[in-house]
């Protein structure tokens, strides 16, 4: 079986190891070694090569991430062909333990600290919230959304999603539909931004969506940057409506060294690393697609 | 039942607050609004009159904090009055929210992120650790120490502690005595500074102790400053044999607006703020005690 991995971010060495683990028999070939009619599965992230009309024994490609908007439209294949994304590579634990960072950040008022820090200030903080006095909404229950609300749930913290579409959970309020967004929003002392990308979701979160949110509240983002218009957010955050944000994701990344949004006080930035793939976890799960095959 | 509520840090109206919402029979008053030989219970933390000796009718003294050195070895009582101390107030579950915030922000390396904020530099972070990766150890098994070692088990972390004598528990890995601090240090990744301070432990961890630290391990203090020779800390921070230290009790507090340990890029400061005493858990533990006189 000739398994191509083309992928301009990850390195194919590395996978090989990840699957050398698991599995002697799963060998990763890049896509100069074989024939492209040769190919029988393609494992593919951010491609350079988007033509693949021509390989015409292809049964499977496997993109190497999770969400709903991790494909790419442009690529080119042999009609028929199904395509699969990772269920989860690890990314639901290492997604959950990031927002509950997060979420401790505001809680537990770590912001207010790193800022009088910077100040050589020590202050005397009274206001300490426990975690049933954080009202958590998730903008989004997906796979990863889902997980996200129900992890927080289960540590102890009010839940609330928002979907297209109602969910019936046991600790998560359902809001769903647009006529509920802005009920949802008007409770959420923090919002955790878990939506796809789409046409639909792109600046979903602008000004007055955003204003809609408590006076304090504050904003993890960390599925797509382009939910949120983050000029408006900037300016909510500098007029004093919102705490503060804590983004992981960008409308442009990376982030353009001259954004002011590095150097604002009261805006934590990583670079997209609330679930790296992981892949150990990943060329477990694709193992057992190609075993059924 | 004339109960004094005596304190140089705490407002008697909000601890009244508390009361009065568990029950309406506690009255607190002030040391000037009852005569010393008057007062049945005193409830007292960082006190300014410590001559209580006329108080002859004094049943119980109950001090507003956790740990074993919150008492003021100073304060003068008629003899064989009982002393209590808050046995929890709440405090268990913030201790355990910060530690696990702390150790999050090691594991997810936020760390690296701030630092690469500072610089608006965009970072490619590969080396992704999972919560079973990270060996933690926590210094101290008293009643907070345990708390905070089970809890970070229960959330899938691997956990030995340190103490004086053996503890047996089915998720915590015992080390006990002075023969086993080296080796217990040894495969620390991580090390909470539980510890009360006494003679026995003051610069506990000194150059010597803190170099069998692995290399970039990080320092999470919560107990007491004092248990940490805090300038050979930092010394073996800058020689780059430890990571960082994550730090919320200091040698003196508050810590001096001069003190380089501010500004210094791998140390965060939080001012003593890991388990603030909570009026309301507290007060239902007051009425326990009186309860019981």
């Amino acid at each position: 079986m000739n398994i191509v991995f083309h992928s301009s971010q990850f390195n194919l060495s590395e996978w090989q190891q990840a699957f050398d683990k698991l599995s002697g028999d799963i060998i990763l070939q890049s896509v100069d070694q074989v024939a492209m009619t040769d190919i029988d599965v393609l494992l593919i992230w951010k491609p350079t090569v988007l033509d693949w009309s021509a390989a015409s024994n292809l049964q499977l490609v496997v993109w190497l991430g999770a969400g709903v908007d991790v494909t790419n439209p442009k690529l080119q294949l042999p009609s028929g062909v199904p395509q699969e994304r990772l269920k989860d590579g690890g990314m639901k634990a290492a997604m959950c333990d990031y927002a509950h960072y997060a979420v401790l950040h505001y809680q537990r008022r770590f912001d207010r600290f790193l800022e009088a820090q910077r100040q050589s200030h020590w202050i005397i903080e009274r206001d300490y919230k426990r975690k049933s006095d954080i009202s958590i909404g998730v903008l989004g229950l997906g796979h990863l959304g889902m997980a996200v609300a129900e992890y927080l749930a289960n540590q102890g913290y009010p839940v609330s999603g928002w979907s297209r579409s109602p969910k019936n959970h046991e600790n998560v309020h359902s809001y769903a539909g647009d006529e509920q967004l802005e009920p949802f929003l008007k409770q959420c002392d923090l919002l955790i931004n878990m939506l796809p990308h789409t046409t639909a979701t792109h600046h979903l979160l602008d000004e007055q969506r955003l204003r809609q949110l408590p006076q304090h509240s504050a904003i993890i983002s960390l599925s797509r940057g382009a939910i949120i218009d983050t000029q408006a957010m900037v300016n909510l955050i500098d007029q004093g409506h919102l705490r503060g944000a804590f983004m992981d994701v960008f409308e442009q990344e990376p982030l353009d060294k001259a954004s002011p949004l590095w150097q604002h006080p009261k805006i934590i930035i990583t670079p997209h690393q609330s679930a790296p793939t992981q892949t150990l976890d990943s060329a477990r799960e694709i193992i057992h697609l190609i075993q059924g095959l």
